[in-house]
């Protein structure tokens, strides 16, 4: 039976602590070193051998002292900060890679589009078309007072403010230059053709841009688009615009529901079902046995910072876990939206009642496969008849579970077809979306802004300056 | 005589034509291909093997058509448009070098103060400490109207805005984290003190920014600082602020005059007159003899475009060169703000009247030296007993200008001591400014902020969101 190949990439963050809290005091984990280039470097070589698709990088703005009222574990623990900017590790990652995807996340309150866009193309030009970017709105109060406000911005406008920066961003990667626009013309002496480039004359709420772009299009023009929104809102947002979407869900049947509906909304944006692909976040632990993978397991627990779990989890949610006993069961608790965890954790563990502390793992543990390459390559088919594309891989402890997976599982892996054995040509896109030529479909929101853009107008008589029209 | 060393950067810039126009065509010049980065990489090699001091990047985020009132010119010619982005460039040559400097411009319009530094942090992180930031506020309206403006702010105004960015950048990377605030301890699972760590409460005309820094202290805290500005505002900005200014001065006794009132300005703003070096723009066309050097000259010259650099020198000076006749002598057009230039070359050619012609070559024919490398040596003596503490080498074919300069040139500076012959340990900081330690001066005005911050206070009993104080 021939199965389609998972993507895989390695899920990471420019940090000490990403998910694994209290891992980085594990004397082999390289993420202390965060601000070293070598860390990064070594990574990347592996998931290159792996074949992996891509580094998918994590990020904040912000941080919340949403734990105990106060960041003094964020601080001590390392905890999402300092947290450095993924995109100029993903730009100095460009000259040391060949084949990797490079996606980073980015939040709309960060950077003007007009600027990012640019970041973006000349990204996408060094790398010969293998940028992704991980839209995010971004989720706290400190992200939004390092950018001018008082608190976060409301949920449904910060989708609004998204829809409008994409707007923006499409404008100028898809519309500013048409195909044809670089000529190169040595002899003739003609770089580009006049009637070919545009200004793209955006207003709107949040923005006003006049453009040009800066970039000649680059090979993907657009960058892989990531996004992750879980919410009513989110999901509508990434069914219309995302080409992948990294999922957390805590069991095959959530999963296999998610998608479906995932996928309908999808379909009723006027895109294909499989426009859009599911990555579920992961982790593992592989042995030669059952027996030495679970050893293994209880070793990596025992750097485990349940603190460190409590405070992710308690700024995720917007709920502050260090109210509650870690042994109080969450049903006696106010704690919503975590019912998913706490049910797979129930079903796990017949007879035990989730509590707290198993609500702070969740993202941890839930996520986690225990075992033999082969028994983990047997549940990763069950993941992919449920729906699911392709794999964030979380480390536990850095480089060291990208190379055990690389080692142990990808080969076997690769017999079953569930992995490639070689990178295919072209962009990162194409990989994604063989027979995609590299590009957007027509049938993408950013689309409509292929040649949508007039010649340009005659501009002011004085010389220097163009006015808005 | 023993002589200081020359400071040495590449001057360049991301684009297909940068100073020498018409040049893009020429087969053996490599800038055609901006978006490879094999070329640049090509040049950063080049540049560390003759132990440059770094790379400098220009850049704009916006053209006006300022020559013939339209942009015909600046986009048939590749004349800084296409402009890829410096930044991400630069991030993507840490990698692929060791001792150059990476100094790229950025404008205060184009990046929120929060996120610039912390791009530029996790930068100087990679790079341990090679990173120069070029300090511009934009003079084109279209670099205004892509960031949502009408026309280009008044130049006063923007020098305010650019004090307040720098005082956010300041404050973020001085004053948010102490000295020993990264503990690293993996033993006592401890990786920085939260009484180190500070919010930074800026509240100005322009921007509201809480804190704190998402990136740990690099090696030199705050970039190498450079700033161009010309005008009285421009030259107080650059005497308070700058480390390093670029200047292009017509004439050796130009520079002496205006190298000497730079520096007492400096001294007015409590620097020390060595605290500002004067960087050049300045390029070359070597040869075995004075007559083989004319030779390649004018072969050189062929290949210039006249109308490029009429167009260059129209932006540069708001004035629309297209309305005059190049022979035209430039004291019967109301051309202002070239008088330097002028007398240079009518200095240079006796009888002569200065042209439109020479004004619009005055950029790169005024800044050219012709000669042999011992007498390029010679006259490169003079400009230094003249104040000028390096030079921003301006290429007119990428890469071989440079590597003629690092073939030819460098050996002979090397024997004079006016050349480094091996990079010392250390940051670009202590490299230009030996026996610093790599950070800024206490006299230096970034050197308020060390310690001003107090301990975090008490937060929001919410627990998930800080106040504005």
């Amino acid at each position: 039976m021939s199965r389609p190949r998972l993507i895989l990439n390695a899920f990471t963050m420019n940090v000490v602590s990403h998910v694994y809290h209290g891992l980085w005091r594990h004397p082999e984990n390289t993420q202390l070193h965060l601000n070293d280039l070598e860390t990064w470097i070594e990574l990347a070589r592996i998931a290159e051998e792996g074949k992996f698709d891509a580094l998918f990088f994590a990020d904040v703005v912000g941080i919340d002292p949403a734990y105990n009222g106060s960041w003094d574990t964020y601080i001590r623990e390392g905890l999402q900060i300092p947290c450095n900017d993924p995109a100029a590790l993903c730009a100095a990652l460009i000259s040391v890679t060949e084949n990797l995807g490079l996606t980073f996340t980015s939040s709309i309150l960060s950077e003007h589009p007009f600027s990012f866009a640019r970041k973006v193309s000349t990204m996408d030009q060094l790398s010969k078309g293998r940028i992704g970017w991980n839209i995010v709105t971004s989720v706290s109060h400190n992200a939004a007072q390092n950018y001018g406000l008082d608190e976060i911005v409301a949920h449904d406008r910060r989708y609004e403010w998204a829809e409008e920066y994409m707007d923006v961003v499409y404008k100028l990667w898809e519309g500013s230059w048409d195909e044809g626009a670089v000529l190169a013309d040595r002899e003739a002496g003609v770089y580009a053709d006049k009637d070919k480039i545009h200004r793209i004359y955006h207003q709107g709420e949040s923005y006003r841009v006049m453009g040009p772009h800066l970039v000649a299009p680059s090979r993907q023009r657009t960058p892989v688009l990531y996004q992750a929104g879980a919410s009513g809102r989110g999901r509508e947002f990434a069914a219309k615009h995302a080409e992948g979407t990294f999922v957390v869900f805590p069991s095959i049947d959530g999963a296999r529901r998610g998608i479906a509906e995932q996928r309908a909304i999808a379909v009723r944006n006027g895109r294909r079902a499989d426009d859009l692909k599911f990555i579920q976040g992961m982790s593992f632990v592989i042995g030669s046995t059952e027996e030495e993978a679970q050893r293994k397991a209880a070793e990596i627990d025992e750097w485990v910072s349940y603190e460190g779990l409590a405070a992710h989890i308690s700024r995720d949610m917007g709920i502050d876990l260090a109210q509650f006993d870690p042994e109080m069961p969450i049903e006696q608790t106010d704690v919503v939206g975590v019912q998913g965890f706490a049910r797979v954790f129930e079903d796990a563990n017949p007879g035990k009642k989730a509590r707290v502390a198993d609500v702070a793992g969740a993202l941890s543990y839930n996520l986690r496969m225990v075992g033999t390459p082969e028994s983990i390559a047997d549940r990763l088919e069950q993941w992919q008849d449920a729906g699911v594309d392709g794999l964030n891989i979380i480390a536990q402890h850095l480089p060291g579970s990208y190379r055990d997976f690389v080692e142990h599982v990808i080969p076997v892996l690769q017999e079953r077809g569930l992995a490639q054995r070689e990178y295919a040509p072209g962009t990162l896109r194409e990989r994604l979306f063989p027979g995609s030529g590299g590009r957007l479909a027509e049938r993408h929101p950013a689309a409509q802004y292929r040649g949508a853009f007039q010649a340009e107008d005659v501009l002011s008589a004085s010389g220097t300056g163009a006015a808005w029209r």
